[in-house]
């Protein structure tokens, strides 16, 4: 997913770095040795490994795509390979994101507190990688590849859409999504993103009770969008429609904390060090006790 | 049946956790795997990269331990690989750690904020890896690898004392060192740790002025050693012998919302939380004007 970023960025920059375009150099090797290294070690204490054959995977995954033009590839290409590559995932952990990909990513950590696709072998594997084909040997283009809004909807989502899907497909218990609330080019829910358009189809209702909603609003920033109004009663219909329950929560706690970490200036992380030290003293008539002491 | 089912479940997980101790399975594809990664993403847009062949990194890295015995490896055996491997670094951007590691990666962002050993190729590639060697084909022993206590101190050090020393000599600019002073087990500075033996003493004094300390305290936690206290002092000491300069600094701002971000209903963190949301008003006498509105 942070590939769409990275290609969405290139395109409003007119991007002069042509070449780093092309399908990321010896992808051969680091596909591999991602998936050896997410097996043997990075998730091995974090989530249930399923042993998969790395070699065969990249097999898979190359042939979905290989020796095609760029553009003529469709989601189905992927299906074999997204079957052989899927897996189980923990009860409660599963979280999406749209719209905001670093925040949501150390509020995550790694699959510890929550997994994100990008902590699923599927995504992982694929994350932050170019790639496409072309007819001619070798099969991949490693000097140039399309963005993705020089192809045909299909081509331009078939990989993501496909791994969304899947990701989607295996999430159980109640499942979190954290979107941005102070974007002013975007909206916080979109039906066209990828959790619009495939992740909250993808979930199976039977196994997943609700999805809570987190939207952050960054330090200083205006609170363009908060629960309640604007496209997140869009987004409450959608997931109720879909008969889950709808809960929401704007900047939590741990959410804020991290925020703060990242701008330790900004005036409400200020007030927060310096009660915190003692140099404030706070009136307590103010003040719902049990939230303080409880 | 079910019987048998059971013993022969108990002979996998009994096998299985034996072998975890042996070198890690396909550390070759790991570690030549990580390598293009590291190079062609990862790091890619945050450390300036110094192409390097990943596979003869790799011949360079097993010919020092591989058809040894596992504890006759000494330290310059890793010599040329780590000659072969080693980067410049960003100036005022090294940070290192002792006895605290999750929250120093925290801190340090993947390199964004500061760079530590583990963001340098040296550390990415070897970081979390078992490997040790035998005598006999295929020179690597998967089944079971020594623990640091069980070889004389050079060899149970060897790889990680020269990556350490290696990467305290390519700092450049001041020095940020993160340790934890809420351990009743270990001292904040012990000058038989590896910033104390390898690190301190490696860093070139004509290119690194200054050594910043952090002093952490887990949240709820007694403060065993602060800045200017216990083993603080010696540690002072030691970086002012070498003729640079000490400045410490307990749980700074940024490092505080860190660990409200993974504890958020301690008392410090929700204090600051009600302040945020106007639940808290604040007396303004009691105030330092300029740290608030600063």
């Amino acid at each position: 997913m942070k590939v769409l970023a990275i290609l969405l960025a290139a395109l409003v920059l007119v991007t002069s770095a042509a070449s780093r375009q092309g399908t990321t150099p010896n992808i051969k090797e680091v596909f591999i040795g991602r998936c050896w290294d997410y097996q043997e070690i990075r998730y091995n204490t974090i989530l249930p490994i399923e042993p998969k054959n790395c070699s065969h995977l990249w097999d898979l995954f190359f042939k979905a795509f290989s020796y095609h033009a760029p553009c003529d590839v469709r989601q189905a290409n992927y299906d074999q390979y997204l079957q052989e590559a899927k897996q189980s995932l923990p009860a409660n952990k599963a979280m999406f994101w749209s719209g905001i990909y670093n925040l949501a990513h150390q509020f995550s950590d790694n699959g510890i507190n929550y997994v994100t696709l990008e902590d699923t072998l599927i995504g992982y594997l694929a994350n932050s990688l170019t790639w496409c084909g072309q007819e001619n040997y070798p099969g991949m283009n490693f000097s140039a590849c399309p963005t993705w809004t020089d192809c045909p909807l299909e081509a331009s989502e078939s990989f993501w859409s496909g791994a969304s899907t899947t990701f989607a497909a295996s999430a159980i218990g109640p499942v979190v999504l954290m979107v941005d609330g102070s974007n002013p080019n975007k909206p916080a829910y979109r039906r066209d993103s990828f959790f619009g358009k495939y992740e909250l189809s993808g979930l199976n209702v039977s196994k997943v009770p609700s999805v809570h909603v987190i939207v952050t609003h960054a330090l200083g920033a205006a609170k363009l969008e908060v629960c309640g109004n604007g496209t997140l009663v869009t987004l409450q219909n959608d997931v109720e429609a879909r008969g889950m329950t709808y809960t929401c929560d704007d900047n939590p706690d741990s959410v804020m904390y991290l925020l703060c970490a990242e701008k330790p200036d900004c005036r409400e992380c200020k007030l927060a060090k310096a009660l915190a030290s003692g140099q404030l003293s706070y009136n307590s008539s103010v003040i719902t006790p049990d939230y303080i002491m409880g």
